[in-house]
């Protein structure tokens, strides 16, 4: 085995033409570059998580909805506005632009009319909303959202702390709500919060689970599903077993997963999801979420962190970084404190720094031992 | 296919018996509990870095060293020689106990001696010393250390910035200083800084990497090399072409990989390494940690974050969770500050909440709806 040639074959190398983020959208980035994709020759390992070459991974912001209602201070209506399209410009395939929530429940997105009619619409991007209830539905109908995104829980207390209602109740109302998507030609995505635990119940089985999906998937003829690990419960042994049932049973049905990375395991559990089988991820500007049922429980999966680790790794997620992190950049003045993601303190894995300011002194003090 | 069993076929539950954290050391652990271990059946998913089956996971925690010289405080003795007693109680398998450079050069380890003098030797542990010359060997050598740990960098500037020497001449410190271990019957280890990338000349070429490993390693007779990832550059792809290609040279040396967390990817770069055939981690309690050269990178990865995901994942660590969260628990008193770790912060997965307190109110409600 000549080792030294392998873990130099087809890597990013530090030329700033090959570098994550460099790449605008649509342009060849270096995840895209010829024969980054070519099927494995012989004498290669096999194509694993840890290993892209050059497919696709699409990555769901959720930001201005999960990140923003955490948020003690209301975000400007314009500011609003301004991170959405400066995520639409960066590539992401599907931006949660808000919630039709009523104003008393969660008035930090009150202006959810206001953010939808006025962001600039970048074709190929899903502008998706959270909708709990017919009203919302009719409210984001009016507002052009592309998609509705309904949510129930798999766990029945994680439900009624949550919805204040059963899961029973829920499952109708999501039912009524999605027909008014469907009447109006929009698509639906049902949300199933505590897919891989609840914080007050534990375990929720995976039959329970999966058996929750076919009643969502049945009740309201939804296009996509998304599992949510609602308070960062999931591990990545979880995460493959349920996406390769999930896959199994619901072939057709668009699946993303939802991680939120409290105990870490956040990048860990998209790659065991992509081994598996998954190919869409929701995750957050800067990090930013949180759960009031679960305190201590840190946001989402990093947008720009998870975009670069995939990057890195050959996965071509469509995300321009630079620009990711430079909304990202702007998140602590809009929020009023530090946001959780550790890319945008470090940077690209090659942002270099200076050499020390005594190092040519060193240097030749070095050398002039022999 | 019955999507429905693959989940559950031998997860850890929700009962007591079988959560990570609760064996004592020694005892039959939930990775251990018997069929664990068994070889895959026909019909099973192969065996990925996502499904440990049992098998065994050496963690060497590095924050009594790596950790508190970061920190600006002096913590005291007393409270070292009880870090460091908590962390053997714990399970782990190696323990980096202190360092013997100048106390003008590194004040916050200037105890060195007295540290490795009054630890209570527990049977099974490795208590490693690290040592930057022949006059830090003989020091800790006198001071019983088990193992000496040598450092130079696969980066020239980065060898010269931190340790002001060129790469040839820290080579040749290197051998002297390994020669007086050998000459005592004590084990060396080198531990190649920047291997992943430096800081301040950005990619290092896996073959110059690999080219320093053989170099060390002929020069000092090490029967242990760490590829260290100084400043958080590594990412999983890298990390499971360069082990394979370091296993495939070297076999029969015992490779450790030393990753720090500073871009989100330290678990991920841990299981790539697996997946790659890597045993040895080098983590810090508390994620304690961090590298004057480049500013923003935080610490190490954080021994309770990859322990508890390890276990979760079916890994034998040999680490008891619980007294590690005690032991971590008491850092920020130590420190004077909050520590990265978010699983002191969340506890173990199935750390549950209490409902809250309206929630037979909203029950009763919402049954009575119907």
């Amino acid at each position: 085995m000549k080792a030294v040639q392998t873990p130099r074959r087809d890597g990013p190398t530090a030329g700033a033409a090959s570098r994550p983020g460099t790449a605008q959208p649509g342009e060849a980035g270096p995840t895209e570059r010829p024969g980054a994709a070519a099927p494995a020759r012989a004498g290669d390992t096999p194509a694993t998580a840890f290993d892209g070459r050059g497919r696709r991974i699409h990555l769901q912001e959720v930001g201005p909805r999960d990140g923003l209602q955490a948020e003690e201070r209301f975000v400007d209506t314009e500011d609003k506005i301004a991170l959405v399209d400066a995520l639409s410009a960066a590539g992401l395939a599907k931006i949660e632009v808000s919630s039709f929530v009523s104003a008393t429940a969660i008035p930090q997105l009150r202006d959810a009319e206001a953010v939808l009619r006025r962001i600039r619409r970048r074709p190929g991007v899903v502008y998706s909303a959270l909708v709990p209830n017919p009203r919302g539905a009719e409210r984001a109908l009016e507002s052009r959202a592309d998609e509705l995104n309904l949510v129930m829980s798999a766990s029945a207390s994680h439900n009624l702390a949550n919805l204040r209602m059963t899961q029973t109740q829920s499952l109708a109302a999501l039912a009524q709500t999605a027909a008014l998507a469907r009447a109006a030609g929009v698509a639906v995505n049902v949300s199933l919060s505590c897919s891989f635990g609840c914080p007050m119940e534990g375990e929720v089985p995976a039959h329970a689970v999966l058996d929750w999906c076919g009643r969502c998937l049945a009740e309201t003829g939804a296009s996509g599903l998304t599992l949510c690990d609602t308070t960062g419960m999931a591990y990545p042994t979880q995460v493959a077993r349920l996406t390769r049932a999930f896959l199994g049973r619901f072939a057709g049905t668009e699946l993303t997963l939802h991680f939120h990375n409290t105990r870490g395991m956040g990048l860990a559990n998209v790659l065991a999801g992509i081994e598996a089988g998954a190919d869409r991820f929701d995750a957050s500007v800067g990090g930013l979420g949180g759960c009031p049922y679960a305190p201590g429980a840190t946001g989402n999966v990093c947008t720009e962190e998870i975009a670069h680790a995939l990057q890195w790794m050959g996965w071509d997620t469509g995300v321009d970084l630079g620009l990711l992190l430079q909304a990202s950049r702007r998140l602590p003045a809009l929020v009023g404190h530090d946001v959780p993601s550790q890319l945008l303190k470090a940077g690209d894995r090659l942002a270099l720094h200076p050499l020390p300011a005594d190092f040519e002194h060193l240097q030749a003090r070095a050398l002039a031992r022999g």
